[in-house]
C-alpha cells in the first residue's frame, strides 16, 4: 500500500487544492453524526465529476487503499466513518442541479447537492420533493441515496428510494454505469438502481441522480394533540388509519422527550402528558379540511387531553417545533446521545415503546423515545456518557435487548439510518443465514477486491 | 441430463397428480401470450409451497435440467416460454391469500393468486391495490412481480414494484430467503427484494409476496375526449400536467386503433378523429370534481372535437371499454398481432407516435398505436401474419427502427412487458456495455450454474 504515490497521482489529476493529507485538514472527515465513532483516513480528495471519481478509485485500487465516500457526514450509523489508511472521496463539491424538467416532473442533480436545495428547486416551480430527513438542511442527496434516508413523511410519501428514477454510479473497477432513466416505466433488465440505493457506498459511488417530483400539495393542516396515556395516543392513530386517512406526518414524543423539549423550547406542552402526537394532512383544500376535522374528532374520542389545530402557517411551524427539536433538546441532557432507529409494523408500535421503557428500567438507563408513529419507526434515544465504561456496558446490553424485542415483533434493526458500523453486529440475526449470505455474495461479485467502504454493513 | 429420474423423484415428493409429462398434458405450458414463440418442456410440476419449489429446484439442479417458472402464462415477452428439456414450475396452484392486515395496510399472498383476487380482497375491506395490468383477470401476482407489470394507473400510482414490501424467494441452490418485511421503512442491508422484482425468474423463484395497500379513493371521474390531431391531444396532456393535475389514468388510441375499436365494440367514437384520450381522476370528491372540470376545460382549449364526462359508474365503464378493448379489437384484423412496449419520457411521446407512423409507411406495414400517454408507455401493435416470411422480415426491420427511435429519445425498449426472449437482442444497446456487464455479473453470482430460466434477458 503506497499512499504517497496515490496522493501524488491524485494531485496530478485533480490539482493540489482538491487533495488533503495534513492532519488538521483531514480531521473534520474522521467522523460522521454517529456517537462514539471516529477514525482518520490517509487522504481526502474532492472529485469534480464521475470521471474524477473513476480516476481516484482506479488509483486507490492499484495500491489497495480502501475507498470511503462521503457527503456532509451527517450519517447516524457510521456509514461514512473512514477506515484507517483509506482514501476518502468527499463529493460535497459536486453540487450542481443540472436540470429541472417540468414536462416530465424530474430533477437531475450531482450527488453533492444539499437535499434542502433539491426541495427548494422543485418548490420554485410549484413541484414537490417529499423526502425530508431530519438532516436535510445539511445532508447531500448522494448521502440520502446511499442510506435510503427516510424522514417525517414516510407513511404517505415513502422514502428517498421512492423518488430515485435514475443513477450514475462508478464501480470498483472505475467503470461508469447509468441505471434507470427518466421513463416512468422501465423494465429493461435487472433493477440495479434499487440495489445501489441504500448500499452505503459499499457497491459503488453514486455521482448523479435523476429524481421524481410531484405537484406541490395545495393545502396543509397541522395538529398537535396531547394524551395522558400512550395507549390512548396509539388508539387515536389506529382510528385515523381505520378511517382511511393517511396523514403525511404522524409523529410522537413520549413523556421524557416532551419534558426535555419543553425545557428547551418552551412551546407550551403540558409536562404531565404521557404522549404528544404531531399530525399533518396535506392535499386538496377540501380533503385536508375534512381530514383535519376527522382527525381532531378521533383524538378527542380517544381521550386526548388537548388538541390544537394550527390557525395559519406560522402556528403550524410552531407546533412542528416540538417534534423537530426533539433530538437537540435530548442531546443537552448528557454528554453522549445514542439515537436508535428500530422499526416495527405500525400495529406493534405501542408494545414496542412500552418494552423500551422496561428495558431502560432493567438496565437503569435514561432512554427517551420519539419518532414516526405512522410508519412504525421509533428512535429510542439513550442519554449517556461514553467516558463512563460501566454505564456504556449497560447501554450495549440495552441495545441488544431493544434489537431482540424489535425482531420478535417482526421489525427491523434500522428504519432509516442504515447499518454502517453501528448495526453491523445485528444484521445476520435479522436477515437469517440465507439472506445474509446472499448479501455477501452480491458484495463479492460487484466489489471482488473489497475496495469500497470495507467493514460496513458486514465484515 | 436424466429427465426420467427427476420425474420419478418429483412424483415421489409431490404426488403423481402434480407432475405432467405426456405431450397432450404439457402442450398448454409450451407458450405464453407472446406471438410466434413456443417450445415444449420436458416436464411440468405444480408445487404446493416454497419447500416443494426448493425440492424441485434441487432435483433439477442435480441433473442440470433448466428450470422455468410460470403462473398463468400471460406474459408478452416470452419470459415464461420453456426451454427445450426444461422443468416447468407452474405456481398456479399456490393460490392462497394468507392475510389481509388492515392495521398495517398489507396483504400477504402466495405467488399463484390471480391479481384480480388481490384487488378484490383489498376492495372488500375498503382498501385498494392499484396495479392493474391488462391481464389482471387471469395473470398471477407472482408473474406480475417477476415482470414488474405496469398497467393503466402508472402515472399516479406507479407499477407492481411500488406495492411489494416483502418477498419469499427460492434460490438456485434451493435455499429459501425472505427479503423485505411489513415495515414501511427498512434499510437493513442491500435491497435484494427490488433486484428480484422484474428479474423474470432468472435469479430465483418468488413463492410469496407481502403487498402494500392504500385506502380506496373516495371518488372517481372518467372523461373521453377526441381530437382531430394527435398534436392537439398531446398539448392537452401537457397542459393537464402543467396544471399540476396527475390523473390516475391518461390513455390514448390513435386513429387506426379507434377505428378498429369502433368496428369491434360500437362505442360511438368518431371515425375521423385522429386521437382519443381516456382520462380518469380519483381521490377526494371535491378534488376529483375540480380536476375533472379543469381537464375538460383544457381539452376544449386544446381543440378537442368532443369531450364526454361519464355521468355515473356505468357510463365510466362504457367509456373505458374503448381503451380496454383496444388489443382484442386489433387482434381480429390479421392472423398475428405483435404488441410492442417501447417507452419514452412523456415529453417525447408525440414525436415517438409520429415516428412509428413513418416507420410503418417505410416498411409498408399495418401498425396501430395505443397506450399510456401519462407515463410515456406506448404499444405500437403490428398487425401481420407470421406465416408470411417476406412480411415478417419487414416486421423485424420495423422493430429495429422503432427501438432505435426509442433509444434516441432517451427511452426504454420495454416499459412493462419485460425483456424475456422478445427484447433480448436490444438490451445491451440500451444499457451500454458497463451496465450490461454488471447485469450478467449479478446473474452469474446468484445463479452460477445458469439453472433458472436460461436464455431469457440475455444469453
Amino acid at each position: 500500500m503506497d499512499v504517497a504515490s496515490v496522493v501524488n497521482m491524485l494531485i496530478h489529476h485533480l490539482g493540489a487544492d482538491r487533495v488533503l493529507t495534513e492532519k488538521e485538514d483531514i480531521l473534520p472527515y474522521g467522523f460522521d453524526g454517529t456517537a462514539t465513532l471516529k477514525q482518520l483516513p490517509a487522504c481526502v480528495c474532492f472529485p469534480r465529476d464521475a470521471k474524477d471519481v473513476a480516476v481516484a478509485i482506479k488509483l486507490a485500487s492499484e495500491q489497495k487503499l480502501p475507498v470511503v465516500t462521503r457527503g456532509s457526514g451527517t450519517g447516524l450509523s457510521g456509514g461514512s466513518v473512514p477506515i484507517a489508511g483509506s482514501l476518502v472521496l468527499c463529493l460535497a463539491k459536486m453540487d450542481r442541479i443540472i436540470e429541472v424538467d417540468t414536462a416530465n416532473l424530474t430533477l437531475r442533480a450531482e450527488a453533492g447537492v444539499i437535499t434542502q436545495k433539491v426541495y427548494a428547486a422543485a418548490d420554485a416551480v410549484g413541484l414537490f420533493y417529499p423526502p425530508d430527513p431530519g438532516s436535510m438542511k445539511i445532508s447531500t442527496i448522494g448521502g440520502n441515496v446511499a442510506e435510503n434516508s427516510g424522514g417525517l413523511r414516510g407513511l404517505k410519501y415513502g422514502v428517498t428510494r421512492d423518488y430515485v428514477m435514475g443513477l450514475e454510479v462508478v464501480l470498483a473497477d472505475g467503470s461508469i454505469c447509468r441505471l434507470g432513466s427518466k421513463c416512468v416505466k422501465d423494465v429493461a433488465g435487472y433493477n440495479l438502481r434499487d440495489l445501489f440505493i441504500g448500499s452505503e457506498g459499499t457497491l459503488g459511488v453514486v455521482t448523479q441522480v435523476i429524481l421524481k417530483l410531484l405537484p406541490k400539495p395545495a393545502a396543509r393542516q397541522t395538529l398537535l394533540a396531547t394524551f395522558t396515556a400512550m395507549d390512548a395516543a396509539a388508539a387515536a392513530v389506529s382510528a385515523i388509519i381505520a378511517a382511511k386517512i393517511i396523514p403525511c406526518t404522524l409523529e410522537f414524543l413520549d413523556q421524557k422527550t416532551l419534558r426535555c423539549v419543553e425545557d428547551y423550547a418552551n412551546v407550551g406542552l403540558p409536562r404531565d402528558a404521557a404522549a404528544v402526537l404531531l399530525i399533518e394532512a396535506d392535499g386538496h383544500a377540501a380533503a385536508v379540511d375534512e381530514d383535519a376535522s376527522k382527525i381532531e374528532e378521533l383524538c378527542w374520542i380517544h381521550d386526548a387531553s388537548s388538541v390544537r389545530l394550527a390557525a395559519d402557517a406560522d402556528e403550524a411551524v410552531q407546533l412542528a417545533t416540538a417534534r423537530r427539536s426533539a433530538f437537540s433538546a435530548l442531546a443537552r441532557i448528557r454528554p453522549t446521545t445514542i439515537l436508535e432507529d428500530v422499526t416495527v409494523p405500525r400495529s406493534e408500535l405501542v408494545g414496542m415503546i412500552r418494552a423500551v421503557e422496561q428495558i431502560a428500567k432493567k438496565h437503569n438507563l435514561n432512554i427517551a423515545t420519539f419518532g414516526h408513529f405512522g410508519d412504525g419507526n421509533l428512535h429510542p434515544t439513550i442519554l449517556t456518557d461514553e467516558l463512563d465504561s460501566e454505564e456504556m456496558h449497560r447501554v450495549e446490553a440495552a441495545i441488544v435487548d431493544i434489537v431482540q424485542e424489535t425482531l420478535d415483533r417482526g421489525g427491523t434493526i434500522t428504519g432509516e439510518h442504515g447499518v454502517g458500523l453501528a448495526k453491523k453486529p445485528f444484521l445476520q440475526h435479522q436477515l437469517g443465514d440465507n439472506s445474509y449470505d446472499l448479501l455477501r455474495l452480491v458484495k463479492r461479485a460487484i466489489d471482488p477486491q473489497g475496495l469500497l467502504n470495507p467493514g460496513k454493513i458486514f465484515d
